[in-house]
C-alpha cells in the first residue's frame, strides 16, 4: 500500500472523541475504501487535560487549530470546532490554502462561507468534504453529487432537525404543548439551553441552503431561504392535520419553480401515507424528487456522536482514495446564479386555521374573502367546542371555534391577502394559523 | 477538459434505449460528474431495424455483442442483456480482458460469476460497476461501497423486488388473493407471463448475494440463500397481521450471526410502524444495521427504463472519473469465506396460523407441543367463522377455525418440529402457515 493518509483532527467533543474511537475499530475498513491506510497524527481541543476515554499521547498536540492545520506533517485536517467563522473558518482557510484536504461537519460555515471555501479549494486541487455537515449519518451529499448525474431534480425536501422532529413526534403522539415537549428535549439532550437556532428553523435553512447548491447546481444563497420555525404549532393543528390525512414536519425544501429556485423552512402538512411522514423521533430524511428516478428518500439518523463520526469518517476515506471532487457537483465557475423564486409567488396548498366568533354569517364572510382572492377550496372543517354547543344549542354565542379551511393551489400572495382582511374584518378572535401543504 | 470515455452499449431494451436519451439530455452533468465527456459510439442489439425512437446512425453498429466488447475504440462496455451466462457472460469477460470498464444490471450475472469476476477485473485494473443490478434507481451499492467504512454491519433486510411488493401492497388493500393480483401484475406489466422467478423469490434472492457480500467484505455465496416466496399467502393472513400490528412484506434479509452469514428470502411480517412497512407498490427499500449510523434506509424504485438507466448513467460516469474501486468493496482476496448460518439455526418471532378443527382441547394440544419445543408464545388469537357460531353455540362442531400464534424468538428447526408435531396429531385441518417476524 502507499504512504498513509496523515490526519489531524480539530476539536474532541462527542463527534472528534467518536472519530478517534472508529479509526481505531474500522482501520482496515478504512484502508480497504481508501486504498491506503488512515492514521491519526494530530489533535488540537481546548482543553488538554479533560478525560475523553481516548489514549491521545499517541497523537502530537496542538493548542492551536490553525498550528494544526499548518502542521508539515498533516494531510488531512477534519474540522469539529463549529461556528460559522472564527477558529473553524481560520483553521479551514489556513489548510486549503496550504494545500491540504479538509473534512467537516460544519453547516455553518458552509452556508456562510460554502462558495469563497470551494474556489480556495480548487485552485489548490484539494477536497473540501462536508457529508457530515447536512443530516449526520445519511449519506444525501454523496447521493447528491455521485449517484443522480442522470438527473434533473425538481425539488428536495427533508426533515433535516431531530429536535424539531422530536418534539412534533412527541407533540402529536401524546397530546403535549410545545413548550411541554421542549423542556423534555432539553432534559434529554436532544436541545440546547436555547433552542431558538434550532426550534425557529435556522439549523435546518443553513442545511437547506447546502442541499439546494448540490440539487441544483446554484451558488450557495443561505440569504434567499424563508423561514419559519414551529414554536407555533398548537396540538390542535396536530389534531386537525391526523383528521385531513396529513402529518406535521419542520421541513426544509428546494424547489426549482418558474420564477427560479424557492428556499423555504416552516412547518408542513405532508400526506400521512407518504415515506417522509412515517419518520418519527430524532430522525432525520430527505426525499430527492427528479426526472429519471422519480422519487428518492433516505432516512436515517440527523445526529450523534457515531451517526455524524460515521459520516466524517467515510469523507476521510474518499480523500484518502484521492478522488478530488468539486464541492457542489461542479467547477465554482459553472455553478448557476440562479433567480431567487419569492416567497410571495409560492403556490401550493394551505391549511388555515382560524379562531372565528360563533356568529352567524361568518363562514359565508371568511368564504367570501377567500373567493375575493381567486382561492378555491378543497375542505372546510368547523369544530365547536363541545361546552359551547351545551350551552348554546343555538350556535348563537359568539363564543370562539376553529375553522379549518384547506385549499386547493394558491399563491402565498393571495392567502396572506385574504387572511390579513379576514383579520381586518373582525371576524377573528385569536391570529390565524396558516401552515403550507407538501403534497408527495 | 481529458479525452472522452467512450461507450458501447450491448443491448438496447427499455433501459439501454433510456440510457442512451438520458446521455444526450444530461451530457453536461455526466461530464462535469465524471471530469470528461461520456460519449457512446457503438451499439449493439438483437434487431437492428426496430424502431426505439432513437438515432442510432450515429454510433457504429454491431451485430454481435463480443465484437463491440472487443472494438478498438471503445473504453467501457454497457451490458444490458441479461442472463447469467451465455452472450452477457461472454461480452463481460471479452470487455475485461480486454482492459475496458464495463457497467451492467445484470444480478444473475453477478450472483453467479461475481466472483470470478471481479478477479478478473482486479487482474486487469478496471471497473465492473453494477448499481443498476440492485433496487433500480436507489444508490445502495455506492452507499455500501463508500459511505459506510466506519460502520460494521450487523444486518441488511430490504424489500427487492417491486412486482411482489405490488402484489402483496394490493392484498392487503383490497383484500384480494394471490392469483387476482398476480393477473392484474402481468396485465399492467409489473409481472411475466412466467412469474416463477419473482413470485418464488429467486429474483430476490439474486440481489440479496450481491448485498451481502458488500455488507459484510464476505465472498459472494447466492447458493446459500434460503429461498421461499409469496404464493402461499392468503388474505386472511394479511388480515391478521394488520390485527397483530404487522404488515407482511417479501424480504431478503442478511444477517451476522453466532453460527455465520444468515441469508434468506421469505414472506415477513415487518411492525407496521417501521420505514420498510410504509414502501408500497412496485416501490423497493433497503434497510442497513450498523453500530455507528444505527439504522439507514433508503427509498425508491426497484425498476422502470429511466430509473434503472439512472443507475447505469451514476456508474458510467463514476468510471469516467476513473475511480476503480474492488468490485465488492475490497480485494478479492481479502473477501471472506463467511461459514453459512443455517435456516435450521435461524433465531427470530414467527406468526403461526393453524387451521384447527373447532373441538375442546384443540388449543391446549397446539400449546403443549410448542411446549414441549420450549417456544414462548407472545399471543393467541383464535377466529371462529361468524357462520360456525351461528350454528354451534357450544363451539363442538369440529368446524375449521383459525388459531394464530406469535411466538417469542424461537428457532426455526424447534418451529418446524412441533408445528410437524401438530399435523401429525391430527389437529389440524389444513397445512399450517408460518411466517417469520423480523423487528426493527
Amino acid at each position: 500500500m502507499t504512504r498513509p493518509l496523515r490526519v489531524g483532527i480539530v476539536g474532541l467533543g462527542t463527534v472528534g472523541a467518536s472519530v478517534i474511537r472508529i479509526l481505531d475499530r474500522q482501520n482496515e475498513a478504512v484502508a480497504q475504501r481508501g486504498g491506503r491506510p488512515v492514521q491519526v497524527v494530530a489533535v488540537s481541543a481546548r482543553d488538554r487535560a479533560k478525560d475523553r476515554g481516548i489514549d491521545l499521547s499517541r497523537f502530537t498536540w496542538f493548542d492551536s487549530p490553525v498550528d494544526l492545520a499548518g502542521a508539515a506533517d498533516v494531510d488531512c485536517v477534519v474540522e469539529l470546532v463549529g461556528g460559522a467563522d472564527g477558529t473553524a473558518l481560520e483553521t479551514v482557510r489556513t489548510a486549503l490554502s496550504l494545500g491540504k484536504h479538509v473534512v467537516t461537519a460544519n453547516k455553518a460555515l458552509l452556508a456562510k462561507h460554502g462558495l469563497a471555501l470551494a474556489k480556495l479549494a480548487e485552485e489548490k486541487d484539494v477536497s473540501l468534504a462536508f457529508e457530515a455537515s447536512v443530516a449526520g449519518g445519511i449519506p444525501v451529499i454523496k447521493t447528491l453529487r455521485e449517484a443522480l448525474p442522470a438527473n434533473r431534480i425538481s425539488r428536495l425536501y427533508g426533515i433535516l432537525n431531530g429536535t424539531c422532529n422530536y418534539i412534533l413526534s412527541r407533540m402529536e403522539l401524546e397530546g403535549l404543548t410545545f413548550q411541554e415537549c421542549l423542556k423534555d428535549a432539553q432534559r434529554l439532550g436532544y436541545a440546547e439551553a436555547d433552542p431558538t437556532f434550532d426550534v425557529e428553523g435556522f439549523d435546518t435553512a443553513h442545511k437547506l441552503a447546502i442541499l439546494t447548491s448540490l440539487a441544483f447546481g446554484t451558488e450557495i444563497d443561505a440569504d434567499a431561504i424563508y423561514v419559519e420555525g414551529i414554536s407555533s404549532i398548537a396540538p390542535l393543528d396536530l389534531a386537525m392535520a391526523k383528521e385531513l390525512g396529513f402529518r406535521i414536519k419542520l421541513l426544509g425544501v428546494a424547489e426549482r419553480t418558474k420564477t427560479g429556485i424557492e428556499q423555504r423552512v416552516h412547518p408542513t402538512m405532508v400526506p400521512r401515507t407518504s415515506s417522509i411522514a412515517q419518520v418519527m423521533g430524532v430522525t432525520n430524511a430527505v426525499t430527492i424528487d427528479a426526472d429519471a428516478v422519480r422519487e428518492l428518500t433516505l432516512i436515517g439518523p440527523g445526529a450523534g456522536g457515531d451517526a455524524t463520526a460515521s459520516a466524517v469518517v467515510a469523507d476521510i476515506a474518499d480523500v484518502a482514495a484521492g478522488h478530488v471532487q468539486p464541492l457542489f457537483g461542479k467547477p465554482v465557475a459553472q455553478l448557476e446564479k440562479a433567480p431567487r423564486a419569492p416567497m410571495q409567488r409560492h403556490e401550493g396548498g394551505y391549511y388555515i386555521r382560524l379562531t372565528v366568533h360563533d356568529r352567524p354569517g361568518v363562514a359565508a364572510g371568511v368564504a367570501t374573502r377567500m373567493a375575493e382572492e381567486d382561492i378555491s377550496l378543497e375542505s372546510i372543517l368547523q369544530k365547536r367546542s363541545e361546552v359551547a354547543a351545551t350551552q348554546d344549542p343555538h350556535g348563537r354565542s359568539g363564543a370562539p371555534v376553529s375553522l379549518v379551511l384547506i385549499t386547493y393551489a394558491a399563491t402565498e400572495a393571495s392567502i396572506r391577502s385574504a387572511v390579513e382582511k379576514i383579520s381586518r374584518d373582525g371576524l377573528i378572535a385569536e391570529p390565524p394559523q396558516v401552515i403550507r401543504i407538501e403534497r408527495d
